[in-house]
C-alpha cells in the first residue's frame, strides 16, 4: 500500500477550483488520482458563497496553519500575486514541503532563489501550469529534451493577445474593440496591461530560457514590446505581403566560444510571421511553442494556453509527479532526489545588449508622396548597413503615401541609427509602426 | 557524488550510433550526460568497418555477456526485429536491469507481458523512441497528462507514408514514383510493406492506446489499411473538395456504462482531412498527434518522426530518466518505484468490432454516364441508413463517369451492406476507392 499524497491548496479561484474538480471527479480516471488527498484549502473568506460544493471543514483563512500542518506533504500555491505568494512558496519549502505553483510572475523574478531553497531542503518546486497552460512544456525542457542542446525557442505564449490579434485579423475589428470582446469573454482582465504590453509573455520566456539554457538571466533585461499600439493598417498590409501578426516570444543561444557565459538573444514583441509558418495558424487563446534542439531538430507543442481545466490539469500533473517519485524518500538525501525534475542551473548565461539583437524589421512610414522618396529611404538604410528585403508603397492619397519596409536580419543598433536619419528626412512625416519579422 | 549510470547497447545501427554520438558529444550539453557511461556495445561483427570512431574494447559479439555484466545498470536494445529482441528485453529485465528500447513491433505485440516482468523485477521498460521519433509522447501519456481522462488520439505517426503522400499531393507524382523517391532517400525500406500497408502505424497506435486508456488490447484486431492502393485521382478529387489525404491512426474511447471493459474505436487508414485541420499541413517525414483530454482540451505534439538524431534523442531521454530517478533505489522495493513511469494496466479495454466502427467514408465509383445514376446510388445508401454529405460527379467521358460520395458518420456494417447493393447495380462498374474522412 502506497502512502497517500496529502496536499494543502492556497487560493481557491479558477485554478484552485479546477484542481479540486479533477481530484473529486467521478470519471474513471487513473486510480493514482485517488491517492491524492486535499487536507486544507486556504481562502480569504470561509463563508463566501461558492459555485462548487466543498466540505467547510477543509476551508481555513489561516495560511500559516496550512504550511505548518504536519500531515501535509505538498503545498499548492494558486493564489496569484507576487510578494505574498513568494513568501508562501519559500516558507513552505523551508518547512520541508514540495510546492506546486501556477505563478509565472514569481518564478520569472525569483526562480534562482527558489530553486536553491528547494534544493537545500531536498524538496521540489514544480510549475508546469505557469507557462502555456495545459501544454506540457516545462517537463519536456527539464527532462525529455535534456539529451539535446536546445538552440532556439519561439512561441505564442500569451493567449489574451493572441485572441485580440486573431479578432483584429479575422474580423477587421479595432484593437480597442477586440480588447473589449476579450474582456467580455473573461480572456482579458479589466487592467489588461500585463498581457497587452507583453509582460506576461516576458515572464514566461524568462522561465523557459532559464530552464532550457541552464543559467540565470535578468528578467527585467528582456526587451519587451506589446500589441497595444498595433494598428489595423499594419495587419492589413502584413496580410497583403503574406504575413500574420502575432505576439512572439523568442529565445536563442548565440555561439560565442570566447565567453564563459552563454550569450542569449531573448525578446518579446509583435512580429510578422509568414502565413505558411506553423505558428501563423495558431488562433484564439491557444498557445504554441517551437523548440529546436540538436540532434532532435524542431518540435512544436500546441494547445490551450489558459483556462481553469487546462491549467488545473498541469497543476495536478505536477502533484502526480511528486506522488509518483519523490516525497516518500525526500528525507534520505540527494541520492534519492531527481536532479532534473528538481532543476538547478548548470552554467552562466546572459542576455545580449539590445543594440546587438539581430532580427528582421517591418516599418510603416507616412511620407510625402513625392518622386524619389523610396530612393532616399533606401539610401538611408543602405548607408547604415541595413539590407532591405522589400519596400512597398500603399495608399497614396492627399500628397501622402504609406511606405512599408521589410529588412533582412540586422542589428538593432543599425536600425536605431537609420531611424534617426529617417526622422530628419523632410519627406518622412512619421515612422508610424515598427514591428519584428521572422 | 552521484552514481554513474552504466549502459550496455545492443545493436549499433542508425539509432545505436546516434546514442553513441550524443553521449560522446563535445557540445556543452547538460552535465548529467557525462554521468552516463557506455560499458559494452554488442554488434554482429566486431571487425566491420564503421563510419564512427569507437574504442574496440567496447565492442563484443556476445549479447549474453552484456546482459549479464554486473557493472551494467541499463540495457539499450536498438537492434530491431521481433523474436530475438523480445528475448533480449525479457532476459535483461529478469537480470534486474532496466531496459530502454526503440522497438515498436515488440512493444505492440508483447507490451503486457513485458510490463509485468519489469514490474515484478522492480525495473523499468522505457520506449519513448518507439513512437513518433523525437517527439515526447510516451512520457506525456504516462505522466504529464495522467491528470486527464484521455478521450481521443488522432495522428500522423508514420513518416514514410506521409512523405509519399506529400510527394503525390504536391508534385502529382504517382504512388510508385513517390515510393521510389522515398526509397532512394532512405525513408522507405526495400521491402516497404510494413510502412505502406499501415502495420507500422498500427504498432504505434496499439502502444499509445494501451498507455492512454490503460488496458491491454489485441494488436491484430486493429483494423489496418495502407496507402498502397491510393490513386492520384483520389488525391486530386479530395483536393478539389477541400481535403488532403493522410495515413491516419485514430483511437478513441466509447462511453458505455454497462460494460466493465472500456470499448475503444481504434483504426489505421488513409483518410481525407479538411485542409484547415492542423494535421493537414504536416508534411514530409514529420509526425504529429492530437490528444484530447478532459479537462485539458486538445493539444498537438509535432516533430520529426524518424531519423538517427531524433530517435537517439528519445533513447537518451529515457536513459536520463532512469539515471535521474530510479536505478539507484530499485532494490529497495516498490515504494521507491515510480508507478507511472513503470506503467501498469489499470482497467480492461477492448476494441469494438469492425462492423460497429463509426466513421465518415469517401467512395470513388466508376459508373455508366446515364441519367439517374446519382439518384440510384443515393437511394441505396439511404435505404441502408447511410446519410450522405455530398455526391459529386467528376470526369465524364466515353459513357463513363466518376462519382465521388462522402458520407456522414455511419457504421461500417451499414457501409458494407450498401457496397454489396452498389456492386449489383448495372450502372456501377467499379467501386474504385474507399477511404476514411475526419
Amino acid at each position: 500500500m502506497m502512502h497517500k499524497c496529502k496536499i494543502g491548496i492556497i487560493g481557491f479561484g479558477t485554478v484552485g477550483k479546477g484542481v479540486f474538480k479533477i481530484l473529486n471527479t467521478k470519471k474513471d480516471n487513473h486510480p493514482i488520482l485517488k491517492e491524492i488527498e486535499i487536507i486544507k484549502i486556504a481562502v480569504k473568506d470561509i463563508n463566501k458563497k461558492r459555485d462548487i460544493q466543498v466540505n467547510k471543514d477543509l476551508l481555513t483563512d489561516d495560511i500559516d496553519s496550512v504550511i505548518k500542518d504536519p500531515r501535509i506533504d505538498v503545498i499548492v500555491e494558486v493564489m496569484g500575486g507576487i510578494d505574498i505568494a513568494k513568501d508562501i512558496i519559500i516558507k513552505s519549502l523551508n518547512a520541508g514541503k514540495s510546492v506546486v505553483t501556477a505563478n509565472k510572475a514569481v518564478m520569472a523574478r525569483f526562480g534562482y532563489e527558489i530553486y536553491k531553497i528547494a534544493w537545500k531542503n531536498n524538496v521540489y518546486i514544480l510549475f508546469e501550469a505557469a507557462v502555456c497552460g495545459g501544454i506540457p512544456v516545462i517537463e519536456p525542457l527539464k527532462k525529455s529534451l535534456k539529451s539535446n542542446q536546445i538552440t532556439k525557442m519561439i512561441g505564442i505564449i500569451n493567449g489574451t493577445t493572441n485572441f485580440i490579434l486573431s479578432k483584429m485579423s479575422s474580423e477587421n475589428s479595432s484593437y480597442e474593440g477586440s480588447l473589449q470582446i476579450a474582456q467580455d469573454l473573461g480572456y482579458a482582465e479589466s487592467d489588461p496591461s500585463a498581457d497587452v504590453e507583453g509582460h506576461d509573455a516576458a515572464d514566461k520566456i524568462s522561465i523557459l530560457t532559464e530552464i532550457a539554457f541552464g543559467g540565470k538571466i535578468k528578467r527585467n533585461e528582456i526587451e519587451t514590446e506589446g500589441i497595444n499600439f498595433i494598428n489595423l493598417k499594419d495587419i492589413d498590409y502584413a496580410s497583403k505581403l503574406g504575413f500574420e501578426i502575432k505576439l512572439i516570444a523568442l529565445s536563442e543561444r548565440i555561439n560565442n566560444d570566447s565567453s564563459d557565459s552563454l550569450p542569449l538573444n531573448t525578446w518579446v514583441g509583435p512580429t510578422l510571421i509568414p502565413k505558411g509558418h506553423p505558428l501563423a495558424s495558431v488562433e484564439d487563446v491557444n498557445n504554441a511553442i517551437l523548440i529546436k534542439g540538436d540532434p532532435l531538430g524542431e518540435i512544436m507543442l500546441y494547445g490551450p494556453g489558459a483556462g481553469s481545466g487546462p491549467t488545473a490539469s498541469s497543476v495536478v500533473s505536477d502533484i502526480l509527479n511528486l506522488k509518483s517519485i519523490s516525497f516518500t524518500n525526500n528525507k534520505k538525501g540527494l541520492s534519492t532526489f531527481d536532479p532534473l525534475l528538481a532543476f538547478d542551473f548548470w552554467r552562466k548565461c546572459h542576455l545580449i545588449e539590445s543594440a546587438q539583437i539581430r532580427k528582421k524589421f517591418y516599418f510603416r512610414l507616412i511620407c510625402q508622396d513625392t518622386p524619389g522618396v523610396i530612393g532616399k529611404i533606401g539610401h538611408i538604410f543602405g548607408t547604415n548597413s541595413v539590407s532591405i528585403e522589400s519596400i512597398v508603397q500603399f495608399d497614396a492619397t492627399d500628397n501622402e503615401a504609406e511606405i512599408v519596409v521589410i529588412t533582412h536580419e540586422v542589428t538593432k543598433g543599425n536600425i536605431e541609427k537609420s531611424k534617426t536619419e529617417l526622422n530628419s528626412l523632410t519627406e518622412v512625416k512619421l515612422i508610424a509602426s515598427q514591428l519584428n519579422c521572422i
